[in-house]
């Protein structure tokens, strides 16, 4: 009934393997993303053996395609897209399938890109649009040579409900498709890998990395205008307003054209927010109107199911992709238009068309839901890149492929910790998340989540509909405001970040597990050896972190629940430094820390350097660089920057500057600026540097 | 892309076409529950036409096969399967697959029934054990003859998520698959010609009909002693005791052999259970324990994967079935067992085989999981029919096909008002339902639930968890003792009823759309003619009735909800009458009604007749039948009788008893019996018939 079929591995690139099985697919998901491998980048990277011996099995099992790779009994695994509340994915079953997170880790969710990273150092990716189902040890095959063994339910306490299988089973309905492994040896570098061999991470535009607003749908060009007036006399800061549905004449279906009544000069529109340094972002949502202008032409290049009464341009024709993309040019990025949030691509359970829908290009439903967000992404990402701009966005759904793109995943859930879960998550597979903040019941609520927000990819202050202002709750209007420009001044860390994300595949933000020593304590292994009294960080490690994650190269955040008054903090080991105050706080230990409304806490490793724009500076031409650093040990941070809104760092033009440091006994800084590569455009204005140690 | 496939149907039986499209499958759901349509039975019914022109469109695409039904604007659509919130499908996509409830009508069911019923009159049914999705007019073709009009969500406030479209779209992977199409004319009748199709409707056992409790897991067999004791020292009825998983020697996996130490001589405690008349029903699930001593003959029939360590039986094949069979007959039903209740064969979402896993009769995961349930009740079935005896338990997981098998599904929702709309739903799709007394918070609450079990198919007391007796609220004992009692003496007309599932295929416990003229008054069409002050009978009609059903010939009950102290009822055109007073209360209108906690509102068609066992006669040899006789017009009903335990009905030994009563002016009853069929053996007792008018 079943039948074995061959495995012939292709190195690729130091440590990626990939090999194609059964017949070669139509597509993939970087041929649908437009990707090239970035195999020159990870053939930078340490060398690597093959992970697995022959173990690999393929086999076709009547319309099945089934994959078995094996796994230890103490191996953790991580990935499998943007999952809300597991990190570790042992025992589960994904489905993995384009939908919105319906609060449950069970595959279908706004990027269920299928590649996972061992915690044994490596990486699995199935480069396929279809819906892929992964086993993760929870299919007990009964051949399996490591059988868990029964246990008599009616008296043994220790019987579960999902004993541990030997091997991860992956299966899909398929007549062909592509696998590739990634090398380490550490969980950062299979990432990285990952992440180049899909195109590697986005830079961002700097303006993108400010504070970001949306709008009341209906709003007028007046009303706008007067938003970011408040913005100004209020001092809050704003770089990017939003506006939702309402700026088409007609939307859901849309027809991306302005509405004359609400903004019947959007060139004017533009220029004047231009004047006042705000981007201008525009919601949309992939249906066409019947009375869009583009819809005759879009008809024939369409599915054979409407959403919404709007058809579903198959974006995959390029032919189809220009029309939208010329029209996207003409009436939105000539006149200054910065972006897009590309909303209902996620398909949220049936609105959207059925698995077996028709498109022009021969591409099934099941085809173009999980690779919809992708052509989006693609699309719009072109239009910018030919005017040689760059944008930054929004999407409901994206897929592995969709690394490079500039947009940052968002959708309707609103748990607090599963926002911090899947910003965790998020770097396991190469997307952005933002935990957006929306309302709140509570003054501090309200600072507890715009506090984690200024601590993600994008700090989205998306309150239209609750009609909560940043300044709405005045007891905390300082606090809110305080935040808001810290975000600000860490911009030049962050963007630094990025670019590492772009150059080498590091995620900006990131899992505890890819920086840290924890993944040797967090083997099944050790948990005998684990003592509540003493040693409770063992316990700690040994379980998912779930609420602390990384930023940048030292930053560790540990954001406060709404209701928290108190927490504990895992330091891995080496001394960590309070950020705002410089003392020491611990090392490879749990702390419980008390931190007060004002502040989400955040620790710097040892040795630890955070560029900030001075707080003087913010709005002045003279551009001071407030140098932190951290701890004893020698500091050593590479600075990057370029003109932060072309594309001319991928001509080469940016720059790298070395900033290193060393303390005497008493505590006095030397610091050192070395310029290391000097390729920037005229447009760089230079920083002056002032090391502060703390 | 897509390919055209021809559809040629062939009359199978009055009203009744089949087709098959492209290859014919392994097997079908009829053909795995071994049923073969009883197309005598159909061919007694009246006449109709073929529903559809030649307007049933099929298609390849790729790898899918679509076939599209027509649908009308103001069509309605019941059934597909046991969901348990709505009742009118459309505009809803159901991905029918066997699993537990998850709180969602997404096509995830104990039942996922491939069969539709339209308000039109006629049904449509995909005899695949495949996953079929249906989109019942909720995916909308760009080239459908009537489409919806796109309409702006920015201002227009009639804007919708959902579009109704004209047609239903049915879509599986397959090389081929069997269509049967019913028709009517009115909706019962299409629910009888499926019923009849699928083997026609279970006729439980009398007892099955009394009394059921289920003991705590690891009640040994001297406590489950006492609990009947309890019981009769308490004046409750108990008919049969329930044992739950530690009755095995090992569980989860099973051995389906008795625990030496709890069952030390389990045939004499099946005896000492039978001299009190209590049946003894064993809880079970499918997977064989390495520990039973079936395992190694079982082993190399089982399938590639375990569930809890436990194989897996591959049950389409005789030489498993007989072993099973061999087993329980031998440790079981020869001892006096009297059936089953068959857990976790519905999947728990990952609790189960995945659907590429291999079974040696060559089906794949996918079938056997639509089908496992199926083929776990033929196999009961068919220990007990060998021995002329009749069972009655439960199940969890089902499909079309289950129809004649005596088994009622229940799960862990505890929801009451879904409790309802899934009883409902059952008559849709030849199912048994049962709403479970498991726990409450109140009295009210125990009382209610109380109440709705003893109108169900089975009353099913199943709290050992919750650790609540039937006794526990002091101050509704005798509520709850009343309603048990009124359960026991309305056994002759639910085994009426149920002889009419068997016979006519008409379901016992019903949808108030198949018995009443409320058909019409559904019709979407009617919305706008509809006035909430004026007729506001004609609004509630208008809506799907969730929380009103029909039980047997003439009875509607209309459960109060635990913390309802008052509601509405709807009565269809006709007068209606108290249950308990006799009292008229309405007749075409909504009526508004404060009953207290002592009864659950039941209603009686005008010339009802409900034969009851006389308080008196409950456990007296003088067996005297109370007939209740309602409203002025003439009152005609037949009375079913058997033996109540053996098959020898399907050999012809029943005995009809026609009842006709009038009555004067002063009220007044004449009451007529006639025996219009005595084919009865010997066991049968005669009864006493005293009419009372009410």
């Amino acid at each position: 009934m079943s039948e074995k079929l061959h495995c012939k591995w292709n190195q690729s690139g130091c440590g990626v393997w990939t090999t194609t099985i059964g017949e070669k697919p139509q597509d993939n998901l970087l041929s649908i993303a437009g990707i090239k491998p970035r195999i020159k980048e990870i053939n930078k990277m340490v060398d690597t053996g093959f992970p697995f011996g022959i173990e690999v099995e393929v086999k076709k099992v009547r319309e099945n395609m089934v994959i078995d790779f094996p796994l230890d009994s103490d191996e953790k695994i991580y990935g499998l897209g943007l999952q809300f509340q597991n990190i570790n994915q042992r025992n589960k079953v994904y489905h993995l399938k384009v939908d919105h997170y319906g609060e449950n880790d069970n595959g279908r969710t706004h990027a269920p890109c299928p590649f996972y990273v061992s915690s044994k150092g490596y990486g699995v990716f199935i480069n396929t649009t279809k819906y892929v189902s992964v086993y993760v040890g929870s299919a007990n095959r009964k051949d399996c040579s490591k059988l868990a063994k029964a246990k008599d339910r009616n008296t043994d306490q220790t019987w579960t409900a999902s004993p541990s299988a030997d091997h991860i089973e992956v299966a899909l309905k398929s007549e062909g498709v592509e696998i590739i492994i990634f090398g380490g040896p550490s969980i950062l570098e299979v990432v990285r890998r990952y992440n180049l061999f899909c195109g590697g991470g986005c830079l961002p535009p700097k303006w993108g990395l400010g504070i970001w607003k949306r709008v009341p749908t209906l709003y007028t060009d007046k009303q706008v205008l007067d938003v970011v007036k408040e913005f100004e006399s209020k001092d809050f800061p704003i770089d990017v307003i939003g506006l939702e549905p309402g700026w088409h004449s007609k939307s859901y279906p849309c027809t991306y054209e302005w509405d004359e009544n609400r903004f019947p000069q959007p060139k004017v529109f533009c220029e004047k927010l231009k004047e006042k340094d705000v981007m201008i972002n525009l919601w949309e949502n992939p249906y066409v109107s019947p009375d869009a202008s583009i819809y005759e032409k879009l008809y024939p290049l369409s599915g054979s199911h409407d959403v919404w009464c709007g058809i579903v341009p198959d974006y995959t024709l390029p032919e189809a992709i220009k029309i939208l993309q010329n029209q996207h040019q003409q009436a939105h990025v000539n006149i200054g238009i910065s972006g897009y949030k590309i909303d209902e691509c996620d398909g949220y359970d049936d609105w959207l068309w059925p698995n077996h829908a028709e498109f022009p290009s021969g591409h099934t439903g099941e085809e173009m839901r999980q690779t919809y967000g992708l052509q989006l992404q693609k699309l719009t990402t072109e239009i910018f890149k030919e005017q040689d701009k760059r944008t930054y966005g929004l999407v409901r759904a994206s897929n592995s492929g969709g690394v490079s793109f500039p947009y940052v995943i968002y959708n309707d859930c609103y748990n607090f910790s599963q926002y911090i879960t899947a910003l965790i998550n998020s770097s396991f597979c190469g997307v952005l998340w933002v935990p957006e903040v929306r309302s709140a019941k509570t003054a501090a609520e309200w600072v507890r989540r715009c506090q984690l927000v200024c601590f993600s990819p994008m700090a989205m202050v998306n309150s239209w509909a609750s009609e909560i202002e940043l300044w709405t709750f005045k007891e905390v209007e300082n606090i809110v405001r305080d935040v808001m420009k810290l975000r600000k001044r860490i911009i030049p860390y962050l963007y630094s970040a990025f670019s590492r994300y772009y150059f080498e595949g590091i995620p900006p933000f990131r899992a505890l597990v890819m920086d840290s020593n924890l993944i040797n304590m967090n083997s099944n292994q050790n948990i005998s050896k684990l003592d509540d009294t003493e040693n409770p960080y063992q316990i700690a490690a040994s379980r998912d972190i779930k609420d602390q994650f990384i930023v940048g190269d030292c930053l560790m955040v540990a954001p406060m629940m709404p209701d928290q008054e108190e927490r504990e903090v895992i330091l891995p080991e080496g001394d960590w430094y309070d950020f705002y105050t410089g003392e020491v706080v611990g090392n490879g230990e749990v702390i419980k820390i008390k931190p007060g409304l004002e502040c989400i806490p955040l620790y710097v490793k040892d040795g630890g350097i955070i560029p900030m724009v001075s707080e003087k500076s913010e709005k002045d031409s003279d551009f001071t660089l407030e140098v932190r650093c951290y701890g004893k040990a020698e500091g050593r941070y590479v600075l990057y920057d370029d003109d932060g809104k072309t594309f001319a760092y991928e001509r080469g033009e940016y720059n790298h500057i070395l900033l290193t440091t060393n303390k005497d006994k008493k505590g006095n800084i030397f610091g050192n600026v070395e310029i290391i590569r000097n390729k920037i455009n005229s447009n760089f204005k230079e920083y002056e540097f002032r090391f502060m140690s703390l």
